[in-house]
């Protein structure tokens, strides 16, 4: 299969140039649950909007806005989940779009963190749903609303509800992130399960790393799988057979893992990875480690502060615990 | 675990009520793509709003109507595919929403098939999204916008993912069907790998037995499961290690399970499975049986009564291979 690959650029490529440019493998997870957002925004939302779908959807937009102003000099890529955005119907929707294209403005690439996952003809409907262009009544095909850079996909129906969203992606050089090895504690009743010695997540990597024939210069494939920063053995089993497969690893920061166990998920360049942090960046002014270092900016007229103050923090983290592996990025400081 | 059943009404309970009026297990799938739909319909959505998102939502709204007009009355749920629908983005799920509506309306329910699954906050926020009510920024919660009577949810990350969907079906008295075993050709590729003896799909069906603990006067729980029509021997097997769970049975007509075959997804009492037919029925117009039986109907213009003389037929064929299999519900007639 190895003479099939084509050796052009690719998404991948580009989200290094991004990486480059910011010294770093960051991803900002913009995942708006208004319970945890600063009470003057959602003060504000109520005034403007009383108690409306359009009341939350505009905090979030309040909220997101102020966090990519903040941010998106430091980070290459943002993610955006899905479901905070569903909940508000058409007014979320709507400020999902309006979040994906301000990201883009600002110079950033998106992943929608959406999961779908369906047969043949409705995988297709949902990769031009987010990835590709969309069929309009006149026969003609339109961009589709969102039209983010990486969708997440859910591989549990096998490659012919996979490949689909590999066919999109190709065509309108986009990018996926197959579930392998989730991060949530329970991931392992399914996923761990052993087959003829080997556990289901590598068995979904097999099939990861046989979808995965666009291969960039970079060497990386626009089929990327996810793997849970929380289960760094898994990471670094992964790593080993996965070269071609770049990992969105998500759990770092509020899930609990650690930077210094992260670089498994890296390969010996440094490369190969992308660490998403959520809440740990977007909600810092409320975070209890982050009021004691920084107890002027740990409030909620200041998120926007804090957060970018986070995202610094969680880069220098990040690439410190690569130097000490060895695997910063040749052209990289510290 | 038998002891915590609770034996109040559930959701399935409503859903046989309707069945049992409607003498059917019939569940119409609304997969409006717009590839298959009548010329008349795309040619005045053009006229009346051009080449915009509004124009195919606007023609999806008009084609799903007066589906359901034509057919509310004989079946008791229905299944919109939320991929057709995202596709247009506000405009499209603006449609979503309507379609849910006015079949509620018009007395049926309404499973939304959208596979969701993440992780706990945030499954919890697609199941709010769906089945629930949703946080708005004064702290009080609204129902959610579409606010379905059932979701498709996949189980992949396992039940720290799956459980909040239960706790909101619970709370809501809603139900979701978990992905068991698919109906498309490749499913077997992750499902049927085999752990201890097992394929994987029994291991999920133990998961969904082991989850489904809210069960209803029916017998039957609001934690259903997906099991492919398509695969009878896998159905047979599933129905016995399942007795309370109840199937949503996608893969017939279309994708060609025989009804004679379905039977093997039902209990001896011919209940315990709700069969799906998506194109078969919406679009039996352009059908090449359906236009040898009917060819007066089997125009275009005339969509939404061959959608009902074709559910009529698939409603009187799984009922006799109901009867032939000596499972046709007792107070029911053919």
């Amino acid at each position: 299969m190895e003479s099939e690959n084509k050796m052009t650029k690719n998404i991948v490529d580009r989200l290094y140039e991004k990486m480059d440019e910011r010294q770093t493998q960051l991803m900002i997870g913009l995942d708006p649950n208004l319970s945890l957002f600063p009470e003057h925004i959602l003060q504000e939302a109520v005034r403007e909007h009383g108690r409306t779908y359009l009341a939350a959807a505009s905090a979030i937009k309040e909220f997101n806005f102020a966090i990519i102003d903040a941010t998106a000099d430091l980070v290459p890529i943002f993610k955006p989940q899905s479901a905070y955005y569903e909940q508000y119907g058409i007014e979320g929707i709507r400020t999902l779009e309006e979040t994906v294209a301000y990201a883009q403005e600002k110079g950033a690439l998106v992943c929608l963190d959406a999961k779908r996952n369906d047969i043949g003809s409705t995988s297709r409907a949902y990769a031009e749903a987010h990835l590709g262009k969309v069929l309009l009544p006149d026969g003609t095909t339109m961009t589709s609303p969102d039209n983010v850079d990486f969708m997440t996909v859910n591989g549990y129906l096998g490659s012919d509800g996979i490949n689909p969203f590999i066919e999109v992606a190709d065509k309108e050089d986009k990018g996926i992130f197959i579930l392998a090895k989730t991060s949530n504690p329970s991931s392992g009743e399914l996923q761990d399960l052993r087959v003829d010695d080997h556990p289901i997540y590598i068995r979904m990597a097999r099939l990861i790393r046989e979808l995965g024939q666009n291969i960039g210069e970079s060497g990386y494939s626009n089929v990327g799988a996810v793997v849970g920063a929380t289960y760094p053995a898994e990471a670094k089993r992964l790593r080993e057979i996965l070269p071609h497969t770049l990992f969105l690893m998500p759990g770092y920061g509020a899930q609990g893992a650690k930077a210094e166990i992260l670089v498994n998920g890296f390969d010996e360049e440094g490369r190969g990875a992308v660490v998403n942090s959520s809440r740990g960046i977007t909600f810092a002014f409320s975070n209890e480690d982050f009021r004691k270092k920084y107890p002027n900016v740990a409030i909620p007229e200041k998120f926007a502060e804090a957060a970018r103050l986070a995202t610094i923090d969680s880069i220098i983290d990040i690439n410190h615990s690569l130097k000490d592996a060895n695997k910063l990025p040749s052209n990289w400081f510290i």
